[in-house]
């Protein structure tokens, strides 16, 4: 399977494509908006994973990231997803699927609160500006990148999975569980993305209010 | 330390007594708007706990209930929590803790949503609704009704606690982990309880969607 991320050198984006390199044989092309960029990151990324880099990991442009990709992740800040989605909408496969894991987060004196955006959620103003024919699954969105890119640290957290094509949850599913240590929970319709964003921002709260609470996930029991 | 549940025979309200007459020795006052209604609550309640009652449980009128109590649990639905705090404003002590557990969810076909109140949480609405001495602190919203109320239930569950008033917060701290199984963690402020109230609509979802998640709660790690 190819997977892109596009945005792949982001914060989340790393995470991904240090456990999808290390923990999968998938073909992974970490995007960027240059090029030299992405080769960048890549080059760090294989090196930090030395002899525990099992999957094929490349690098391109966002756009070029895209084509041909089974699974396109949108590591992007929220306010770039409709573009970033948009200008990678003509060279999408209509049989790919769109993964959204932003979350717009405000802050103010009182901590960090989810900023909701006008479609709903992210995962929705992502599926807004993507082709009909492609579907959009919201997924991790409650991972915290620093526990995600530290190879290290056992996450042991559960992803929540939202969408409406049946197939592309099913594909998400999979792949977050070829992850060590995650758990895919079926978290319903796209509609339900807006719940599952808004636990990014309280798990913030939680990790600044909270001696011992770093990089924290969360799990349902 | 006398705790009054407004609302007491109501779902979490029922969890809530149950627990804490049999992992407290606190007075806890059940609540509701009539007497009738509590004290045969309170006596169907002391009939499950048989010998584990611990706790001096007692039944009254709403208003009557929060006379002279430490702590205010208003367990009663979203849309009546601003009339339920007005109604007892004039009989709270000064010294007495508001506590919200409610939360505003709204259904449709696509499954459990968040319906956040004009406040920005029910907690806030409760906040709007209290004498201005006395501070509001939002907790309990997470946990399942269910769950709570089936005492062979092993909880393990993590209550978020938020509020501005640091004292208050501590002795609501204190009191959810006087329960069995629950572990308070810190939120934040009142502001930050809205990501807290929507964690409960995405639990619902969960359960809905997942074979094997019924009444379930969350933890952070």
């Amino acid at each position: 399977m190819r997977i892109a991320l596009l945005g792949g050198t982001g914060d989340i984006g790393e995470g991904l494509a240090l456990r999808l390199a290390r923990d999968t044989t998938h073909e992974v092309v970490v995007g960027s908006r240059t090029a030299e960029k992405a080769a960048s990151a890549v080059e760090e990324y294989a090196d930090r994973l030395g002899d525990d880099l099992t999957a094929e990991l490349s690098s391109a442009e966002n756009d070029d990231a895209a084509v041909d990709a089974d699974v396109v992740a949108v590591c992007v800040p929220p306010y770039h997803v409709s573009d970033t989605v948009e200008s990678v909408a003509g060279r999408v496969d209509d049989d790919a699927v769109l993964v959204s894991p932003a979350v717009g987060i405000s802050r103010d004196d009182e901590g960090f609160h989810y900023n909701r955006p006008p479609h709903g959620s992210v995962a929705e103003v992502a599926a807004e500006a993507a082709p009909d024919a492609v579907p959009v699954v919201g997924a991790f969105q409650n991972l915290a990148a620093g526990a995600l890119a530290d190879l290290e640290h056992d996450l042991g957290f559960d992803v929540i999975v939202t969408g409406d094509d049946a197939d592309a949850k099913a594909t998400v599913t999979a792949l977050v569980e070829e992850i060590d240590g995650l758990r895919a929970l079926d978290g319903g319709a796209l509609a339900n993305s807006a719940e599952v964003e808004a636990m990014t921002p309280l798990l913030i709260n939680l990790a600044v209010e909270n001696d011992g609470l770093h990089d924290l996930g969360v799990s349902f029991q």
